[in-house]
C-alpha cells in the first residue's frame, strides 16, 4: 500500500497545473444559489461535478432533483466490503458576489495573483470540493481507492440547505456509510492544520414593518405618524443589552456552557483580539462581556443584523416618511439551542415590544441546529495523522462559528458522525469581495486527503 | 376693471379642456431633480415653462444657469409703475417616482380618473404653476394684467433649493418686487381655501457608519465584531425618548413656543386624530406628548428617518456581517431653530454616543430655516378676499409642516414677504405613489388667482 501512496502523492505533485486549470474552470461558473436567475449556472455547476465523477469511473453518477437545486451523487465501492465506506460532502453553489465594485478582478473570472487564486467560491467551497476529487483521482490512477467512496455534492448550502435534510432522509440506502467527511471548514492558519469538532447553528429571519399604507411627505405627516424605520431601529437596538447579550426572552436558557477544558483549548488558539482586529480592520472589537474573542465566536450564540432597508436610499435626498422598513436578522446558535424555539423567542419579543403604530410580520427562513462531534472517533484520528504527516505538526482541535446544516442532518437522518476539516484560511474573504484560495495550501490539502484515505483503510 | 374681470373669468371657464391638456403635457416630463440622469428632462421642463411665458408675450424670458438646475425668468410690467409688482414663485422639478410598482398608472403618463389627474408632480407643483400661468393668460387675453408680474420658476425645490439663495442674491434688481406669491402649499380640504402663514424649515443629513473594512461572514466573525447595522439602529433609536421628543443636546433650546391664540386656531382645524388616521392608513398615531396632531405637524420640530440601508437586502438570505450602514435623517425645524445649529447638535450626539467600534461620517445636505409671515399684510388680505369670492367662505389661516426654503431666502435676499397659498389637497399623495390633483379645485384655483390680481391692483 505504501508504494501506491507514494505514487498517488507523486501524481498529485505532477498534476498541479492541471488541477489549478480545473479549479479555475469550476470557479468560473456563477452558481449563486440565492439568485433565481442563476438556475442555468447552478445546473452547469452540477454537470461539471458529475463530469468529474464520470471521468474517474465513478458509478451511479446522477444529478438528483430536490424541491430546490439538485444534488450530485456518485460512488466507487471497489475497495470491497471489508473497507470502510466514506460519504464525502460538498457544495457546488456559492454566495452572491455583490458588491461587485469592491472586487479587484471580476468574481467569476478567476485569476492568480501571488500565491492565491481569486474568485467567488474559490475557497467556499469549490476549492475544497476539488481537494477531495483530485485526491480520489490520484488513488484511482495509481492502484485504486483504498476505501469505498460516495460523493454527495449539493447546490443549496449558501441558502441554508433547505431541502437537503429531506433528500438525505429519502435516500438513506444510497447514502449509507460508516463516516461522513466534510471539508467545508477552515484552518487556523496556513501552518496550522485544523480539525473542527463543533459548529454553530443558524436561524435566519426577516422582519417587515408597515406603518402608514404608503410613503408620506415627511413635512406634512412628520411628527404625528410613527416612522416605521425609527420603530425598526428601536426594536433592533433593544435586541442586545449593554453587555452584548441577546435580550430575547429565554434566549440563553438552553445554551450549553463551555467546559473548562474547552476554554483552556480556546485560550491556546492564535485568535486573540489582535488577530480579529487585523482580519477585519474594525477599529475596535465588541463581544459578549465575560468571554474571550475565540469563545464568543466558537462557543457563544449571537444575533446579527444582516440587512436593513427602508425609504429612500439612492443618491441625494428625498423627504419621505417611509411606509415600510425591513431587517434581515440571523442568529448563530450553540448546543443545545433549538432553531424553532428561538423563532418563538423572537416572535414573543416582537409581540411584547412592537408598538401598536406598526403592523409587523416575521418570516422564518432557513435554520439548523448547532453540532458537536466526538473527538475520539477512529476517523478523527485517521484525519489527524494525515494532517500531521503533511504539515509536520499535530492539528489544532477547535469549534467554529459558522454553520454547516448538513452535519446535523446526517446525524439525524443517517445516524452518522461527520469529520470536519478544510483548507481555507482566515483571510480568504469568504462571503465577501475578493474571495481567494491559497494555492500552496490547496495542493497540501490534496496530499492530506490522499494520506487520510490510506489511514482510514488500515 | 370689473368688465375685464368677468371676461377673464369667462375665458378661464371656456378654456378648461385646453388647460388640462397643457397640464398633462407638463406632467409628462420626468423632471426629477435628484436624479443626475434626468438632466435632459429638467432642461425640457424649463423650456416648457419658458415657452408658456413667451407665448403670452412676457419679456426678458430667460433660462438662467445656476450651479445646479436652471431658473426660468420672465416679466410683464405693462400695468405701469403705479401698480404693485408681484414675484410669482414656482418650481418645475418633481420628486422621484419610486417605488414604481405601487403606481396604478405610470407616473409620467398622466391620466384622468374620476375628478383627478394622476401623475408625479401633478399637485407638487406643476398644477400650481399652471394655475398662476393660466390666470395671467386670462388677464392678458382680456385687457391685460392689472398688476406687474415677474415669474421665478426654479428646478431644485425637491432637493432643497441649494442654489436658489445665491441666485436670488445675484439677481436682486431683476427680482425686485413688492410682494412674493408662493402657491406651493395646500388647502385643508376641497371646500376650505387656505392661507399658510408659517412653514417648518428642513435640515437633511446622511449618517454613514463603517465597522470592519469589508463585509464579513457572520458565522466566522459574528460575536466579536460590532455590527455597524446594529450600531446604527442603536444610534437612531436613541434620537427619541419615550415621549416622542428629540434627544439631541439642546434641540429645543431655541424652539419658539406656540402662542395661546395659535393653539386655539389649530384646535379648530379639521386635522384631528381621525383625519390623520384616515389620510395615512397608519394603525395608530404617535406624536410628541402634550401636543395635538395639528400642533405636532404645524408647530413642533421633528426628526425623521428618511432612509436606511445596510448589508444584504435582496431576495433570500445572505449570512453577511455588513461593513457599512447608512441612514438618511432629516429634521423639520420651527422658528427660531437654526439649521447649522441642529447640524452641530447631531454631530455632538454622534460624538457622545457612537461607540469606538465604528467610524462615522455625518454629511450635511440641503437645509433652510422655518418662516412665519405677517397675517396683516395688504397682499394677504387681497388673497383672502379672492379666496372668499371664489369659495364663498373665509379662508383658513394655518401653519404647515412642510418646508419651502425660498420663503426664507426671499426674506433674507430681497427683504420681501411671501404670501403662501395653493390648491393641492391633503390626499394628493405628494412625494408618494399615485400623486394626483383634484381638477375642480385646480380650475377654482385659476379663478381665485384671477380675482387676486384684481384685488391687488386696487
Amino acid at each position: 500500500m505504501s508504494v501506491n501512496l507514494d505514487h498517488a502523492l507523486a501524481y498529485a505533485q505532477n498534476n498541479r497545473q492541471r488541477f489549478l486549470a480545473e479549479l479555475i474552470d469550476f470557479v468560473s461558473i456563477p452558481s449563486v444559489s440565492t439568485d433565481p436567475a442563476a438556475k442555468p449556472d447552478i445546473q452547469r455547476a452540477a454537470e461539471w461535478v458529475a463530469g468529474q465523477l464520470l471521468s474517474m469511473g465513478f458509478e451511479k453518477v446522477q444529478i438528483l432533483p430536490t424541491a430546490g437545486h439538485p444534488v450530485v451523487y456518485g460512488e466507487m465501492l471497489t475497495a470491497g466490503p471489508d473497507k470502510p465506506t466514506v460519504l464525502i460532502y460538498g457544495h457546488y453553489d456559492v454566495q452572491p458576489a455583490e458588491p461587485f465594485d469592491l472586487w479587484k478582478s471580476p468574481p467569476f473570472e478567476p485569476v492568480v495573483r501571488g500565491e492565491n487564486l481569486y474568485g467567488r467560491g474559490a475557497s467556499d467551497m469549490k476549492g475544497q470540493v476539488l481537494t477531495s476529487l483530485k485526491s480520489a483521482e490520484a488513488w484511482i490512477r495509481n492502484g485504486g481507492l483504498p476505501i469505498n467512496v460516495k460523493y454527495l455534492i449539493e447546490g443549496e448550502e449558501e441558502i441554508g440547505s433547505p431541502n437537503l435534510g429531506k433528500f438525505i432522509g429519502a435516500h438513506k440506502d444510497l447514502l449509507a456509510c460508516n463516516i461522513a467527511i466534510n471539508p467545508d471548514t477552515e484552518m487556523v492558519g496556513a501552518d496550522d492544520p485544523t480539525i473542527t469538532y463543533g459548529l454553530r447553528g443558524l436561524a435566519y429571519f426577516e422582519i417587515r414593518l408597515q406603518g402608514p399604507e404608503h410613503d408620506l411627505h415627511s413635512g406634512m405627516y412628520g411628527g404625528v405618524v410613527h416612522n416605521p424605520a425609527q420603530v425598526l431601529c428601536e426594536l433592533v437596538a433593544g435586541m442586545h443589552d449593554a453587555q452584548g447579550r441577546v435580550t430575547l426572552p429565554g434566549y440563553y436558557d438552553r445554551v450549553r456552557p463551555l467546559e473548562t477544558e474547552e476554554r483552556a483549548e480556546m485560550a491556546r488558539l492564535p485568535m486573540d483580539e489582535d488577530f480579529y482586529l487585523q482580519q477585519t480592520g474594525a477599529p475596535a472589537l465588541r463581544g459578549e462581556a465575560g468571554y474571550t474573542p475565540a469563545e464568543c465566536v466558537e462557543g457563544r450564540p449571537t444575533l446579527e443584523v444582516n440587512g436593513l432597508l427602508s425609504g429612500f436610499t439612492g443618491e441625494g435626498q428625498k423627504t419621505v416618511l417611509p411606509a415600510k422598513a425591513m431587517a434581515k436578522i440571523s442568529m448563530r446558535l450553540v448546543p443545545d439551542q433549538d432553531p424553532d424555539e428561538v423563532y418563538g423567542q423572537l416572535r414573543q419579543y416582537l409581540q411584547e415590544k412592537a408598538p401598536n403604530t406598526v403592523r409587523w410580520e416575521l418570516i422564518q427562513m432557513a435554520s439548523g441546529p448547532a453540532s458537536i462531534t466526538d473527538r475520539h472517533l477512529p476517523a478523527v484520528t485517521a484525519l489527524a495523522d494525515a494532517l500531521q504527516a503533511t504539515w509536520g505538526k499535530r492539528p489544532i482541535f477547535k469549534r467554529e462559528g459558522g454553520s454547516v446544516p448538513v452535519v446535523a442532518q446526517m446525524q439525524t437522518e443517517l445516524g452518522v458522525e461527520s469529520v470536519l476539516t478544510g483548507f481555507g484560511l482566515p483571510d480568504d474573504n469568504l462571503h465577501a469581495p475578493n474571495e481567494k484560495i491559497h494555492l500552496p495550501t490547496f495542493y497540501r490539502g490534496i496530499e492530506a486527503f490522499i494520506r487520510f484515505y490510506d489511514n482510514l483503510s488500515r
